[in-house]
């Protein structure tokens, strides 16, 4: 029932870092060079603005089915644009009122940083959530209000434990093409990368550099 | 298909003004003094926090199916929430795409500050909202971002476009007892208060007053 989704190498759009560029600009070079998901995120952005951003990103990609777009925490939006899911967070909106209201044809994920947040993930009913993001891998200046760093000892532990569960796994947090092969060899199913790519002069390139260390963690898994 | 939904003293919460009361406990302490609507705002907080509040002001006013409990800008915590309605600002969701997601069975309300904002919501398809919100009346410190005071002409004009056009029409901003006549005797079907009520001792004792000065307006137009 749920689009598709290839949580490798998953973009999440900061609309200050991608400046002067328009963000859907950057996410259109970065899904050529290879980025397979894309989450919409502006905590600053009105809940229209999001949603105009929501739809650049959208037409941006209409080509491209195969990369699933998801809405961060905006539930409204996501369902007014027609994204491919939501993600949220521990204070956004609940994941099991999120699923009911988005019904069973689209993904949502759901941020976890600690044990005690992953059993809150665990503990959700069947078929709430798809994914969760684990993180921060290490401390990012994007979202200083994360919990502590989990290095990739943390991520390996809550991500075998989450897959366990049956639930796809995003590391999340301080990720650059130097880190990513560290990180891919934890065992998640896949890398969140906001700066890695938003503030690259070339998003593409960026992209590929990631999607090759990705691919020689994964080999040394 | 809409609830009930009496617009002659509507009260929009304001948290911090309650404290240290919860917002709960001034609605349903204003609702017996004479309150006829209820809407929940709090822009501070997260949508999870809003749910909560939300769900705190239905329970408060179980006993009160007359009251419409309506719920600023947050679409997803309308639905639910299964709140009576949504209140939506000019830089918030637009209100067709508002209504499409509420359906029918729901009240839509939209501020307006001016004429080409009233001609915005004049110009929404047919059934699209029931109420507009005009003000400020006068300049609030509850609304900084509010545009300038319409003052009472301004008020009883865009009014009466208004209602020409079929809406239900509060008047916003500034008002407080010793004020209250002199807006209800601009034709308005209501008159919206904040800190009239929410800064109130005895928030049952400032909604009759206001009640009282409704009435004696109304009388006077």
């Amino acid at each position: 029932m749920r689009p598709p989704f290839d949580p490798t190498l998953y973009l999440v759009t900061d609309t200050g870092l991608s400046r002067p560029r328009p963000v859907a600009d950057v996410v259109r070079a970065a899904v050529a060079g290879g980025v397979t998901a894309v989450q919409v995120r502006d905590k600053t952005a009105s809940r229209r603005e999001l949603l105009e951003l929501t739809r650049t990103v959208q037409t941006a990609l209409a080509d491209r089915p195969d990369v699933a777009v998801i809405v961060n925490d905006a539930v409204d939006v996501a369902l007014i644009a027609g994204a491919d899911g939501v993600h949220v967070g521990q204070d956004d909106l609940p994941p099991a009122e999120v699923r009911a209201l988005l019904g069973p044809g689209r993904l949502v994920g759901f941020s976890v940083s600690s044990v005690d947040e992953l059993d809150v993930a665990l503990a959700q009913p069947a078929g709430t959530l798809d994914l969760v993001g684990i993180g921060p891998v290490w401390a990012t200046p994007t979202k200083p209000d994360a919990g502590n760093a989990l290095r990739p000892d943390g991520v390996r532990a809550l991500a075998a434990a989450a897959r366990a569960g049956g639930l796809t796994t995003v590391a999340i947090g301080g990720i650059d093409a130097t880190r990513a092969a560290e990180v891919a060899a934890t065992g998640v199913d896949g890398l969140c990368v906001v700066s890695a790519v938003c503030v690259a002069p070339d998003p593409a390139a960026a992209a590929r550099a990631l999607r090759t260390a990705i691919e020689q963690g994964r080999v040394a898994a």
